[in-house]
């Protein structure tokens, strides 16, 4: 088993963290994505996308998209499950995931990807009028997240989970992409500093 | 159990198709989302988001997000399975759901809500050029995913899965955005015509 590593990106800094979570270690091989080596024959021949992280099985076979790795070690390393124990809380814990992909880091992704003078090459075309509109609504979503968080200590409920993992790594996205939370959501930043203080985040 | 339904939308389409082919029925409370019923204050109380399908468990638990939805399901009534088998086809499905749902449905979406003048309420600010910038990404995928479906019958393999759902709702919702597949993508059309043949194609 090998992994394809794209560094400090989001997406395989999802992987790493659940990794880290779970004390899973596999052999990493680092592609650096700002010299563009995603495009290169050996991401392609595993994953036609040029996407990274890519996981590579003893036989050869691909797994792309950082959820679907995640749910390849849940499978083969339960232990300490992060994506729910039983029917309702493995769809709860999707839910959260999902809501977190998509009405936070996608939106965070959004404002980066079609702004930032480094994207002008990977986004085309970018679009400054699209990155303007999903500013307010990242705002929208870390309000809404600081309200669900007044009476829980993470994401899904009482245990840590992926859903923790994405959001908490849309939080550190904020930074580049020149967002910023808002003092006065003390429940969010709360929750922030307590995934922050996890060996995990520094995977 | 009762699910609020969104109607033709393509979300809530994705949980009644994925139901039709497990056999599944549940109460279903319809939600006439172009009377704007979403914002409503029973869906309110269910999913602060506003959006739909929501799925109603006895306890009063809400879930909500189509996919997690549908991981209810599999999980309390696995067969036929829908998302994988086994460690790796888990996770091999779900790399192809959410390919179809990243690199196909969401740009499909973005063509739709950025420039249908129905959608002008919906999605604000309406821009119309990541509209357009959208448009070739959808036909790069679609040739992607037609040399893909050269060698298999359905999108993850060899067994017909929640993959497939997303993506022939993509193309479905190809209509309404204006968009056409290009006649020479003969392996998705034959794709596309087996997956519609399907008796859950019209749930």
């Amino acid at each position: 088993m090998k992994l394809l590593d794209g560094g400090r990106a989001p997406n395989p800094r999802r992987v790493r963290v659940f990794m880290a979570e779970k004390g899973i270690k596999v052999p990493i091989e680092s592609i650096d994505m700002s010299a563009m080596e995603h495009k290169s024959e050996t991401v392609t021949e595993h994953n036609r996308l040029q996407r990274l992280p890519v996981l590579i099985l003893d036989d050869g076979t691909a797994l792309t998209e950082s959820v679907a790795i995640c749910r390849y070690f849940e499978e083969i390393h339960p232990q300490p499950p992060l994506m729910g124990i039983d029917a309702v809380d493995k769809a709860r814990v999707e839910m959260w995931q999902r809501r977190m992909e998509m009405h936070l880091l996608l939106l965070v992704a959004n404002v980066f990807r079609h702004a930032h003078p480094a994207m002008a090459t990977w986004e085309v075309p970018q679009i400054k009028e699209f990155s303007d509109a999903n500013r307010p609504k990242v705002l929208a979503s870390l309000v809404w997240l600081n309200d669900e968080l007044e009476h829980r200590p993470f994401i899904a409920g009482e245990r840590y989970t992926i859903a923790d993992i994405t959001a908490m790594i849309a939080l550190d996205f904020m930074k580049p992409a020149r967002l910023e939370i808002p003092v006065e959501l003390t429940h969010l930043l709360d929750w922030y500093k307590r995934v922050k203080a996890r060996p995990s985040s520094n995977a």
